[in-house]
């Protein structure tokens, strides 16, 4: 078999098989196929795409090119979730304690942040002390003994992943369906969960731009999981708009720790009560989702959401106090009000460019190397639809120093305000399984 | 400019300027921008094509990324002529000898053989003495005195073309129109020639496989000239079967001795006869085409075209009682004659198979470092249309060895024959410009 010949297959629009595919793998990962070849079959099937089978094939060739996690001694139902990522996505933080609280199993691996969408384990970070450094052996004990725990990924997780993903970003193969999924889904399936919840965002702050591309992304994933016998389903949810109201890592997670007093606003509670419900029937614990969700209500009314959080913030290493007392939180020494120049509704709000604002001011980075800045980031006040009075806040900015006009600029381009009614959008389009 | 942000451009059909081709360019050949990503470029080209446009500033800025010959000492209208290469093609030590004999100026450069293709530079050498290393001076200088030289493509060539080449070659990007037109423009453009005549060839044994593709690739070639102030004109010709008869660089200079005789394959005849009609009227040396051609065969029928190569031949160093009797060409050990097992028409012969075979004999090599043999290769007896007894010759073979039972298949393989009349194959399809 030549590289050359799969590429010109490919090219040509074959179908390729399990040998060719475990060659390409193989031959990457090992070194044997270079670089500036792996690119050209990765441009090939940016237009010619994967059929489901491939793409199948695929990802299991890149989930078994590392190590693999073994959860089984885990008891129960191991669940797991993803979210394709976005500008105040701090779901991991309420999700993960609910669905424990409600005897989930949640064995979390993230990522952190890049770019204008943040990581949730540089989130966790902000909370003093907190380890996302644990042993495989620790992290099954904390998971059988509390049922959560978030992680970071294993360096020895899926290499065929990182060394593509590595040369995707630098060669305009970033945006390409199956292999943004088998990307996702090698590395969940290594991770080792019984089942997978995806959230697959889409709109201006998404990976996905269009709703279409987000069902297709998710449809993609979902039959890689069918083929792989992992329950897996996904939540199609709007990112038209930052998800609840803080952008930046301290600022997520004291948001995170209302929305578990149930006091966090009300779409990041919508979106984490819904996915925890598909969750729990995932997790075979309720039979339908209704019973599911007013479980989860549950929780979070009665205090047991929160105490999870402080449960694996504990066992993790993380100071407590700052859980139970969130102002103890850093703040920076610049904390600016932005004010509307204009009576009206909100029409839009561009997620992306607020995303960028936040990484600007130090709380996200632009390459993997570079160190985050907790206590930075952005506090919405007004999101689309509220209707906002001339000098009435829109959003307030915590930062290091006094910010630029440039910035300025940035953040009130990001808001447009319309003298007309402006409906709210709806959060969660669809759920796919 | 980033070259990745290039890559998407092309990846989403965007149309690049002259400024972003020429960052490409140079970046990839000072090696700024690595191989990976001038491949996956490449592949998106492949699949978004290039505008005339483009390809017109692709091919110049390739053009000038290295040195430029300077023809400007010749005196009278350069001509230059390029094939598109084939089996059996020996065209250039025809058409060179007759249209300098009229009066024309050949200063061409040629190259090597590779594949089932073979190359003018080695067909030349199987000559013994002849020399395709001659500076620029001496060219020049030969070019004035005889009107003719045809010699090694200088090493300092359009590197840009060198690379990209080379890459494609291991990318599977080598089929795409732009990229071919660029990569032989560049370099007729910077062998210095004031007309250019392409031979475009089509079928099985060709670089294009239908008839459409090499009209494209012609017109494509055509635009460039036209933009860059070029008269250039293409021969649309058949390569459904090998040109001629001979296969195999001496069997192909024997032939070419031959038909400067005027005792040469018709196919072979006419093609160089109308071929080179029009690098005479280009050259401005005849008003038209039938007036150019009837002085075509004026300069075979008197002798003086066989008398050019011999002024070539001595000129470059070579033994010019060689051409003089092509009896002293050395023969291999084996000459084995294959004969027909059925009695019928040809209808088709296989010119890829048939250069393949010689390849395989010697005559060919698989990677750029290999020598030839100029001893070995094909005469074809019988042709498409011929009409073939059971046990009547269908061609002969020169070879080192007694041929294995595998090859004899392959030769076998390449003949179809069938009950019914045949008719002969029209060679050259149309003359474009």
């Amino acid at each position: 078999m030549r590289m050359v010949d799969l590429i010109e297959y490919k090219k040509n629009n074959g179908e390729f098989n399990q040998q060719q595919i475990q060659f390409i793998i193989d031959g990457y990962v090992d070194g044997s196929i270079p670089d500036y070849q792996m690119s050209a079959l990765l441009m090939a099937i940016c237009f010619q795409g994967l059929t489901a089978k491939e793409t199948a094939m695929l990802t299991q060739a890149m989930e078994y090119s590392g190590d693999i996690i073994d959860l089984s001694k885990i008891e129960g139902v191991k669940v797991d979730k993803h979210s394709t990522g976005g500008v105040g996505d701090k779901t991991s933080l309420v999700l993960g304690p609910i669905v424990a609280a409600c005897g989930g199993k949640v064995a979390k691996m993230s990522g952190r942040g890049l770019g204008h969408t943040g990581g949730t384990l540089d989130k966790l970070e902000s909370i003093p002390g907190f380890n996302i450094y644990v042993s495989e052996e620790d992290f099954i004990q904390q998971v059988n003994d509390i049922g959560l725990a978030i992680i970071g990924q294993s360096a020895t997780l899926v290499p065929a992943d990182k060394k593509i993903y590595a040369l995707r970003d630098v060669t305009g193969t970033v945006s390409c369906i199956p292999l943004i999924a088998s990307s996702i889904m090698s590395k969940k399936l290594a991770s080792g969960a019984d089942t997978i919840l995806l959230d697959v965002k889409y709109g201006n702050g998404a990976f996905m731009q269009t709703l279409e591309d987000a069902k297709k992304l998710a449809q993609t994933m979902i039959d890689i999981g069918k083929h792989c016998h992992k329950d897996t389903r996904a939540t199609i949810s709007s990112m038209s708009q930052p998800l609840g109201n803080a952008i930046g890592n301290s600022l997520e997670v004291i948001e995170a720790i209302e929305t578990l007093k149930g006091k966090g606003p009300q779409d990041l509670e919508e979106l984490c009560l819904k996915a925890g419900s598909t969750m729990l029937v995932q997790a075979k614990l309720y039979q339908d989702e209704s019973l599911a969700y007013k479980a989860l209500q549950e929780v979070i009314s009665d205090g047991k959401a929160l105490e999870k959080l402080k449960e694996m913030v504990q066992r993790q290493g993380g100071d407590v106090s700052y859980i139970e007392n969130p102002e103890l939180f850093e703040k920076p020494s610049v904390i600016m009000k932005i004010t509307s120049k204009k009576t009206g509704y909100v029409q839009s709000l561009e997620a992306k460019n607020l995303g960028i604002v936040s990484m600007k001011l130090g709380g996200g980075r632009m390459t993997k190397d570079e160190d985050v800045d907790h206590a930075v980031g952005l506090v919405l006040n007004k999101k689309i639809g509220d209707h906002v009075e001339i000098g009435e806040t829109l959003l307030t900015v915590y930062a290091r120093n006094e910010l630029s006009q440039e910035l300025l600029n940035e953040i009130y381009q990001s808001y447009t305000i319309v003298d007309e009614f402006v409906e709210k959008p709806i959060l969660i389009e669809e759920i796919m399984k």
